[in-house]
């Protein structure tokens, strides 16, 4: 049984600018979900794409066999992603994975989140 | 390889009537995203469906190769569309696009956040 | 060109017992939103599971071509749909439907709200 | 008529470890919505993956025809899943079901929820 894809989307790509709380729990954020399923280690790139400039990336994560991993987009380096700023989020693995894509907006007293799983490409 | 689809459906639209804090980071606003993945310009149409008269639109849209635009239905013009009435949304594109859907509802003094990947058609 | 499908499923409908803040708009409520994006009325029935008893309804509908219904679960009738209590919901439809569910909970001051696509059986 | 499949995912599972409100309507929660639409009991396994351990599980559900059951993941016993920590679901079922993914977070004074169709695997 193979459980997943290898392409995923992700539209609504926004990072709060400015948090409310302890971090890094009440940090606000948005997060890539993903986890591999399988029996081999997936190689994941992820692709950040802007309104008006190239993409940022690949930037590159490593997923163990039957491992979850949720990447914060905040914590991306070389180039960090803009806070503030509009931008979707491609996906792609060498193994099959299921992606879920979260936002944690903390900028007022109370953190608001939302989620929905991402766009199977 | 091609990402994406090109006709899309919003269902849940409805803009929320009054904000609390600073414009237009705190307005309460329903968004259309859209990513364009590939190598041509999308050419994008809207169309707003409503409960009791014919749809609006269509209001046109540009996205450029591998660029992101989010789109407020609040800043859509001639006509603009109601605040606080159902609606909802046809997304059509000449190129393979991918949409989600965002609402930031700040009628009262802490922000709510809801998104979904749209439907594609 | 046939947009949308004649089932659909919602999984998580549950109404929050209780709001704050001024009625209709701050009830809490669960919404099935529809869009008849086609040429002639569509006739729909609702379906409300349970946990512990046998399904209610149907509940019937009439969405008119290219028109919207936003329908809280909230104001079903004969029989009422109790609050506070775990249910799900199958749409049927005579024509091609496109289905998204929506939360308002307004149990305490700020409202939140949630949604996704319903799932095309 | 078949609705649903045998096999969906969560991604972003996450307990938020505290809460604020009377229980159990306001403790914060992770659910795993079931509904099963057919005629035949539906024998469900959850599997709980982690990022830094093998899975934990299979814990076993029955729901039964035209039944629903919201699973709130914390109250899964032998062994319970941790709070504040990321995690995902693999829900295996031998009948055809459909599962929604919500969350409840009422770390602070005013609740925040999400919610997504899983995916269909």
């Amino acid at each position: 049984m193979t459980i997943g894809r290898t392409t995923w989307v992700i539209v609504d790509g926004w990072i709060p600018p400015g948090s409310t709380g302890p971090a890094p729990d009440f940090t606000s954020h948005d997060t890539v979900c993903i986890l591999n399923p399988g029996d081999n280690t997936a190689d994941v790139q992820l692709r950040i794409y802007l309104a008006d400039q190239d993409p940022l990336g690949p930037y590159t994560l490593t997923v163990g066999p039957h491992r979850v991993l949720h990447q914060r987009v905040n914590d991306l380096k070389d180039p960090p992603v803009p806070v503030g700023t509009d931008f979707s989020v491609i996906v792609e693995s060498t193994e099959p994975i299921v992606v879920q894509h979260t936002r944690l907006d903390s900028r007022q007293a109370e953190n608001s989140i939302m989620t929905t799983i991402a766009y199977p490409a």
